[in-house]
């Protein structure tokens, strides 16, 4: 490959990839280039079992010219979606299709050799369940804590024990000869939204707010992902709310929009409730079971539960303040909720879009839409797919393509990759 | 030109822009282009008078090949930066130069017959004060109030009466023959440090907060300024800080950041500093003069007065909580505080900076800097100048260039331009 002229290949293979069916005729129109060029970087795609003859295009007298698609079917990729409490792992096409996927709990709490070494069997499983499977060439990964993109290593995150700074990449690269990205959870789930989810695609401009035990917002500036400097752009969990209560936080400090309207706060108020017995539903549940749980609060506030409901708007009030600082701050087309939130439904998007609508600069909510996320744990598995195809179409990784059909593992080059991606 | 290739064209300019001197043999090679095809684009630059051969690189054995550069005095740009109280005129050359300028009051509440009257005036001056000056090929302007990116217009600006709606692209576009960009202050100001202050365009990520009369920030991701969808995005003067104030804003809300942290306020403060005897120095400023300004408490701080130097203190932190929110939702690499709070310097910069390490998240601070802006005014002038200069060299200008070798005041065009970069 030393010396190998790669320049116009990656705006051949963009177009390809772009275009439903392409001719050779017209990429040289579109690109700009020679016939010739194109037809050597054609040559050079084709031979590596990138791009495919498929069909072809009208004739305009001559002979009917073929048509260029990208081919599909040349690698899979991996999505691998670890969340605290499960994961999905997924394998998919070169655009993006998931072919086979498992699905079940686990906990990132026993930390990178149980989970990773799980994740490794689920992988390799999947691939035996495909009839001659072309070569894995790519894993995205999305873990629930702040991972430095650059590396791919979590960084303090509060949820993983004995995660900080591990070598994800590294490992699973080593194992698959392949390379790896990771991110944070949210960012893959924005990330999803964004390739899955036409509206979407069309705002552009996107935030994407997790609300479950944690609270975190994933970021999409212009059609790209906004990580920030450090990779830990969204990290809203621990802003202070007005509404400010004397609950620490698990961060130390007092008054996190997370310690006052994430999971663990609601079922601790929703115990209260029961205690109190302002919430008879909630009592009879206390009564039954001994514990009060989300899903509990959500289902007495669907049965018409005043004290279950009130608590639910209430979260949905101090999340909705925080996000119309954002809104105005950030000014997306689209706001998607995403994580436990949704199961909890009109109770608190109804809350949030008032706060929303109310404290924002007018011209911010002007086309503004609020919406619960329809994709649910999809989501995140598409985005895991997408964060692995995205880079390995970058340009620096056509290298790893060509050298011999196949991406090898080489974690300096997928590094150096994810570092430019980064700045 | 109808039907003229115009690709790789792009591409070559691009390149010849963005290096100090560059053969063709190098262009051909860093393209990925044939030569016959670099040469016939350099030789269409060349006739539309962008590019010009300069100098001889070193030889290679044979005759010395010709080094390419931009041609900087093919074309003027003038930049135009209106604020609330005075405006800012300069012509620059295509590498940003700004070559004359005049600077002086003015009143935006005065309406926009006025205000860009005065701006004709002094834009025609300014180009008589240039030999021969060459065309003036595109105007970028800043006004302190919400644009609509796109189509260049103000939205509801609050202190800008009579200019809702104004459509000042096409009345200067109609003046001066040549396409006009209009944008908020903050997001020139922030283009301006982005473009000469090295530090931001390290960063990609940064963050611009003008603390003046009003509070607003200015957005940049990835090295792009990041608008939002409808243009407003960095609008957070009147989002709710945490310590509620009853004052009511002029946006009607009670507790904005602004009505309690911005210039007005800080000089209502200070007038009640006063007539309390609090601050002994500020009461001999309102015996001596009737009234007690923003500078005022500046500089009864730096004489050492607490409870002048309490209030900055206290408006800093309040400034700093809600940056703190901003820093852990955009991670950004730098902030940079513009406006009147320069003057106030220490006494507030060491309270937001206080805030923000305080409530951030680590992860977000571990690289984090906080500068006031050291280019001041200037960075207004460079950031309207740069605005119009990152759209004239946009794909979707090329046309206007090479059609008679100066680019149009076709406003369509200029608005399609702008609407591909809102997107």
């Amino acid at each position: 490959m030393a010396g190998e002229r790669m320049d116009g290949l990656v705006a051949v293979l963009d177009a390809v990839r772009a275009g439903h069916g392409v001719t050779q005729a017209q990429l040289a129109r579109q690109l700009g280039l020679g016939r010739t060029v194109v037809a050597q970087r054609v040559g050079r795609l084709e031979s590596a079992g990138l791009v495919v003859q498929d069909g072809l295009a009208p004739s305009n007298g001559g002979r009917a010219p073929r048509l260029l698609r990208l081919r599909d079917s040349a690698g899979l990729v991996a999505g691998i979606d670890i969340g605290a409490t499960g994961m999905a792992v997924g394998l998919a096409d070169l655009a993006g299709r998931v072919l086979v996927q498992a699905r079940e709990p686990a906990d990132v709490a026993a930390g990178p050799d149980v989970v990773l070494g799980r994740v490794e069997e689920l992988v390799a499983d999947l691939l035996g369940r495909l009839a001659d499977p072309p070569p894995l060439w790519g894993l995205g990964v999305g873990v629930p804590g702040p991972v430095e993109f650059a590396t791919s290593r979590p960084v303090a995150p509060p949820i993983m024990p004995g995660w900080d700074g591990h070598p994800i990449r590294e490992r699973l690269s080593a194992r698959f000869g392949a390379p790896v990205w990771v991110d944070n959870d949210v960012n893959v789930l924005a990330l999803g939204e964004l390739r899955t989810n036409p509206a979407a695609a069309e705002a552009a401009d996107l935030l994407y707010l997790k609300i479950g035990t944690g609270i975190g917002a994933g970021l999409v500036s212009g059609g790209r992902v906004h990580r920030g400097v450090d990779g830990c752009a969204g990290d809203v969990g621990h802003v202070a709310v007005t509404d400010a209560d004397t609950v620490v936080c698990r961060c130390g400090n007092t008054g996190c929009l997370e310690a006052v309207a994430g999971g663990d706060a609601l079922a601790r108020y929703g115990r209260q409730l029961a205690e109190s017995g302002d919430s008879p539903v909630l009592a009879g549940v206390l009564a039954a079971r001994g514990s009060v749980s989300v899903a509990d609060v959500t289902t007495a506030a669907d049965r018409g539960d005043p004290a279950a409901h009130g608590l639910l708007a209430r979260a949905g009030r101090l999340v909705g303040a925080t996000l119309a600082t954002l809104v105005s701050f950030y000014n997306p087309g689209l706001v998607v909720l995403g994580g436990g939130v949704v199961h909890a439904g009109d109770h608190v998007l109804a809350a949030i879009r008032e706060s929303v609508y109310r404290r924002s600069l007018p011209l911010a909510t002007r086309t503004l839409r609020i919406e619960l996320s329809m994709l649910g744990d999809a989501a995140g598995l598409a985005g895991a797919v997408h964060l692995a195809l995205d880079n390995l179409f970058e340009p620096s990784c056509l290298p790893l393509w060509l050298s011999d059909g196949s991406p090898s593992g080489r974690p300096e080059v997928a590094s150096a990759t994810a570092r430019r991606r980064a700045i």
